[in-house]
């Protein structure tokens, strides 16, 4: 008899995402177990009674979902039940705390579909932030230049530094944005510009936006108004403003929850995947768009 | 794909209610998410992870049932989940803490198969607890007068003033119960009476009840013995005794489980359904008796 | 319509046990509802919402599992749990902190296939520990002489006088095993030994081992090496080696697998029992071999 599949929920904050929980049923998932409050020192436990309670042959019908608000707690998680592991005992995980990697992946993907991210300069506006670390990645993987830009240099320098490290040859620029000379430095040359700053700041005027002419595809995460770059609606998916081609929050969240779908589904093919910022945004090419 | 039905249940208690999540189960919601503890300022990012993650189509197919044993707790957390809903953004609601809206429906229902409640007159005892405060502002609604009997003056004027101020032209009168005079006074003249009380406490003694000759129904929800009416045995149901038609807690209580559960299914009709006390007793009136 | 099989698990740990949830799953109950950090004074809340919330023909489909790391602040949760019911309102539960009932029926079970337990003499190492004195009193019961051995002899002797209330005419003799001396006494003219200690540590050396000829049968419930007998390893099932029939803690684990979620299972065909020690014993003896 086919199990069930039973995904494990793993959660930083005190209460476990509902968001995340209902991203999980609607994928399929046939029983949720939901952990809140996950501490790194209870993981061993958690994913012993994963690992231990069904046969080799049937451990790819158990996963693993590390969520959280807090990017660095899942990082955390997420490297203590990869220790947890041994031999064929495993089981597939996925992480997506704060939604950094199904969304930097959506993103990510939604400027690809009009610039060909190979050879091209992209701008990420708060590029330190836990969804602009993810895309800055992703972009410079693909082959894009990339603009980091930060209100603090050396937090945009420290990130450029990290990326080199996984990404070999990457291309990195590190740009201080605390002034609006800054935000026009970030994106002078760049095609694409990706705003992933908190909710309800803008990072991008109106002005500084019309002073560059390279700039082609302008993707907006912010959900709460003002707009992270002036001028761009929430609902806006490959809206033309202007010559530019627009992504509000709500445009890419489509693409979003996608892939956040078909990655809870890819962790029930196999009992040995680690599904993170890449992996993801490679489950987001195979869709059909 | 029809999509799965998802009830969140949020609770102030530190555990989650059994009780709610039987009721739940047997009225056929496919994934329950329990959720203990839960602070008003913890609201809203639960209630956007269901506002967020379906389509507008699917919505009603994720509801909220807020229990827990504190009903000003559970009024709280109505008012908060209800802030959060903006245009069709929205999912249906049944507020239902310490199963005070049911239980007092299901007690009105019973009065009202034997007492035309318009122009009746009905008193509650311990009229400004939770369950009591409910029953009378259902009398009222429906045209009967109150009696709304506490041990405190103040507490009664109190509630009187405010069901006032949700029942236009309500007649309602307190009445203090400190002593068995109070009781005779709040009995006096009425052909309803509903003991709402702590469990295990006499709120109506065998000679106060006896000297009131109007009385038609009695009806104690008090599950504990001793009963809160003296000679109401807790498994009467519309049971005749001293030519008085009685009701106990448990006689009571098959009405309020059927009550609860077409309460949880009517969320799943539609996506911006707010079930309070009023609405619940008209879902009650529904049932086939 | 039949009702969905419900079962409660009552856990003591910050986090209810994922392997438990998984056997539950496994084993057929619909809809789990998790308890984490249950204390004895909020039992009682708990299962009068599983004991009220459904009819008396329908009470089969709802259970409790008590389970945690903690052997006994679970049992204290079974007697909180029994004594709510009254009458026919009750519902099945089944004891399993921190495995220890199902481990060590497992156990015993093994050894039972190898030598007849009626007049035999069996050492349990570890024998106060939690599944050490499960196994104890199983073996006790199944009419075997029983040296239960401890670092400590306060304890082993309080061990054996717990089990001779509970098993009449039960033959125990307490050993201390502080030194290498006392594992040699404690095995002496032993056909069985089952050793049931803290993770990593030996308790019965090649050598003391070698010097016992009455022994035939050696089970180690010890999953992390070293293993607590020397020369067993942590996969043997039946194997023989030196002409011991050895069992490792995996290859007992198949098992007791088997008989925990049987013993599930069994929950939910009548509303009446109660699951501890002898009775999942009971039932790994009713499992086809």
């Amino acid at each position: 008899m086919t199990k069930r599949k039973i995904l494990l929920q793993f959660d930083s904050d005190p209460h476990a995402s509902v968001f995340d929980a209902v991203v999980a049923v609607d994928a399929g998932v046939d029983q949720l177990l939901q952990y809140s409050e996950v501490e790194p020192t209870e993981v061993r436990e958690l994913v012993h009674g994963a690992m231990f309670t069904r046969g080799p042959q049937d451990l790819l019908n158990t996963a693993i979902f590390i969520g959280g608000s807090n990017v660095s707690a899942g990082e955390e998680l997420l490297k203590q039940v990869k220790a947890c592991f041994f031999g064929p005992l495993r089981v597939s995980v996925l992480l997506d705390a704060n939604g950094a990697n199904t969304t930097a992946a959506a993103a990510v993907l939604a400027a690809a579909k009009h610039v060909e991210l190979r050879g091209a300069t992209a701008a990420v506006l708060a590029g330190t932030g836990p969804v602009g670390q993810q895309a800055a990645r992703l972009l410079a993987r693909q082959g894009a230049k990339v603009h980091v830009a930060s209100r603090s240099l050396d937090k945009a320098k420290h990130v450029c530094g990290v990326i080199q490290q996984l990404v070999a040859g990457a291309e990195l620029t590190p740009v201080e944005t605390r002034t609006s000379e800054g935000a026009t430095a970030a994106i002078k040359g760049a095609q694409i510009v990706i705003a992933a700053g908190a909710a309800g700041v803008e990072l991008l005027s109106s002005d500084a936006r019309a002073g560059s002419r390279a700039l082609r595809v302008a993707i907006d995460l912010n959900a709460v108004p003002p707009a992270g770059i002036a001028g761009i609606d929430v609902m806006d998916k490959a809206k033309e403003r202007d010559g530019l081609i627009c992504y509000g929050a709500i445009g890419v969240g489509g693409t979003k929850m996608k892939i956040h779908r078909a990655a809870i589904q890819r962790l029930f093919t196999a009992n040995n995947l680690v599904l993170d910022a890449e992996e993801v945004f490679a489950i987001g090419q195979e869709l059909p768009s």
